[in-house]
């Protein structure tokens, strides 16, 4: 029989392609999908083959957390022979964004357009075993990217995959930007536009700074410091899995209307941004505890002993500042934790105190963490200067500081964070005109 | 390596299987799913090789079936180039299976036993295309009856399948039932255990008689008899392909104490039924009508004129019967149909009046249709007797008899219902001692 859509014959170069990612609260009720439908509708007619990455509706994932919890305990530690709950877990707690999906390739279809849902075992997308945070895997995207090539919108979920094996995992919260990310790699896709409730990366947060400015693009680098800093637009690892594989990422409003200009702001490698910014934001940090040992005995061991004692204790320790102490062969060591853990950071070296050698401890808590950071950095002098002069003008004592390359961080008593913020950025030119 | 599971050798041969499945009430909450995991831990205990069928918890379907006509439209007829919606319903409403399976899973590794969920593209568990009203076609259990001879109780999705395309495909409405007894089929099972909210078949509605008794056997025939007369228990197509397949299917409680007594009644071959009783059960349907055609014009094409035109009407019609008139050359044809149905057969049977000749329409609403069921009836003569003498004694007139080798129907006034069935289920002997 002729089968006059095979006439066309194969498809030779596959066509520019772009992924496109909302979150749970973008895709929350039908209305919205709908929303996101014309969004995507609207990009659909530049040309590009579309691949679109969804969260669960917004609540579902915790509604099925809580269903898993009620019906397998909390799991992991209630082992069973060797194998844990979590393969489980994670097929209950995965079971939203295949709603969506389906959601929304309908909601495309309504509007006339080509697009059909592809559940992570129809592509297949795989992960490693590590069930409830496992890490994207290789994975072959031949048919799917056939698929896009010949017009068909393809739909899939964020925040999960499979084994080798076809058992279900997740990639744990926030995993749906990775996925769009890993999904825009395979695919070779041009970018990877991130839709969410912002509409952009700012030069530092628009609650505090009300003159903060969007930024139209930002390194790779710059992101990874300001996503770990608690700017908290795109997850860390969708943005270092971004880094490695060279996807550009766009981060976008899903909340302009569709069609209107939504420029966003890309996160791409530092050579693709011409005029770099000495410094690119300022991002800041609360509810961290200052933790001071004084006169820590000279012993090669004495570090390692202290933050393995501390890692083993679950203390989650950020900045570490070392310097001589006035007894000649001791030093003292500061470092940083967050405030919950400050008691449990403190008990830990007083168990261990003896030992190590410690003369006295001394914890602050309510203190924050302000960060300058910029590419720019590297090349310039005198960037820290400015720092500092801007924070004493104020009269904020700093507590603690510790440079990275493109990052530098203070400690100061948490009750001056704003007036911090808004110092550094006026001070390093960010304020909107 | 030296992998000392392995040293036990493959198991040669597979061992005794039971399929065991469970409804959308039964595993309404994580209470329930509890519930179940006991039923299921009992039944363990006899050393079977165990694979459950779920649904999806009660309510939860008829949730994403409201979001997929929110999101698509009603499907269907606005359909798309060719291709309809169905798929992609089928993608969202068939996600609330996967959450029940990973919570029973979790539920049974709690009290300690081996268990895990299979997705159907896991499984394969294989269909034909037809969305949302697929049928079962054939498929291999190789690798889940491996697992399940390993000691693990495979936890399974009702209602639902793969396409060889691998597109999601539902069963329809009750498709449940039918997944677990495909399963049962193909793996060879022993038994398919239906747990439903009653505690198996009766004679006869216990609503309505309260001296109905429990069927310990019902034979695959008359359990047909008695679903498609709306005896809700069992759904007729899992009847159908259990009678196909030679399945033996329970149905029991799923309200009952675990391990407690629960014989429920067992559907199976006539040869398995020792004791035949000559009836079985009374079954009843109200909500019928009535329509009587005098004096229908002797022509070759008349029935099939008349039953083809209410067909394409999607007038569902039932029983047929039909007698000589009193003109000579001319018949009567009496049909039913759903109350609902009888303007809109009418209607259409007026419309071809002329054509087909036919001198009178009556259309008599509120009749109800009461038949015995009974295997035993081949056999046995003088069973209508009993029945024309037992309704004739509480003087209710019958408007239409029709019979089968297994069933005789009569259409009787639907006030007289109740009356009719309680003096059938004695005048048969079926009242409980």
């Amino acid at each position: 029989m002729l089968r006059p859509g095979r006439l066309k014959g194969p498809v030779y170069a596959s066509m520019s392609r772009l992924v496109m990612k909302f979150g749970g609260t973008s895709v929350g009720d039908v209305d919205r999908i709908a929303r996101v439908a014309r969004i995507v509708a609207s990009e659909a007619r530049r040309g590009r083959g579309l691949a679109v990455v969804v969260s669960a509706m917004a609540g579902e994932t915790d509604r099925l957390v809580g269903l898993a919890r009620g019906a397998g305990g909390q799991g992991g530690n209630e082992a069973l022979s060797g194998a844990g709950f979590d393969d489980e877990y994670d097929v209950v707690v995965s079971a939203g964004e295949q709603v969506t999906t389906g959601l929304l390739a309908l909601a495309l279809r309504r509007l006339g357009l080509k697009a059909r849902s592809w559940q992570n075992w129809q592509i297949p997308f795989r992960t490693d075993a590590a069930h409830a945070r496992a890490r994207v895997a290789d994975f072959d995207t031949t048919e799917l990217g056939g698929s896009i090539d010949e017009g068909v919108i393809a739909v899939a979920p964020g925040f999960q995959g499979i084994t080798v094996g076809n058992r279900i995992t997740t990639l744990g919260r926030g995993g749906s930007d990775t996925s769009a990310v890993a999904l825009a790699a395979a695919l070779k896709a041009e970018r990877c536009d991130i839709y969410t409730d912002v509409d952009g990366v700012y030069t530092t947060d628009p609650r505090i700074v009300s003159r903060a400015r969007r930024l139209d693009k930002i390194s790779y680098e710059e992101m990874l410091e300001m996503a770990s800093l608690g700017a908290k637009v795109l997850q860390t690892r969708s943005v270092e899995l971004a880094f490695a594989q060279r996807v550009p990422v766009r981060v976008l409003s899903s909340f302009v209307e569709p069609g209107a200009p939504n420029p966003g702001t890309l996160v791409c490698a530092e050579d693709q941004i011409v005029e770099k910014h000495i410094v690119s934001g300022i991002a800041y940090s609360r509810d961290e505890a200052k933790i001071t040992l004084l006169g820590v005995a000279n012993s090669i061991s004495a570090e390692a002993n202290i933050f393995g004692r501390l890692a083993d204790a679950g203390v989650n320790v950020d900045m570490i500042v070392q310097t001589e102490a006035r007894h000649e062969g001791r030093r003292n060591i500061v470092f940083t934790c967050p405030d919950r853990d400050a008691p449990l950071a403190a008990e830990t070296i007083e168990s261990q105190r003896e030992k190590v050698g410690v003369d006295e401890i001394h914890v602050r808590r309510d203190v924050a963490k302000v960060s300058v950071i910029g590419i720019g950095m590297r090349s310039q002098v005198g960037v820290a200067r400015t720092m500092f002069e801007a924070l004493a003008q104020k009269g904020i004592n700093i507590e603690a500081i510790a440079t990275s390359e493109i990052k530098i961080s203070v400690l100061i008593d948490a009750a001056y964070t704003e007036l911090a913020v808004r110092a550094l950025h006026t001070a390093y030119g960010l304020d909107a005109a």
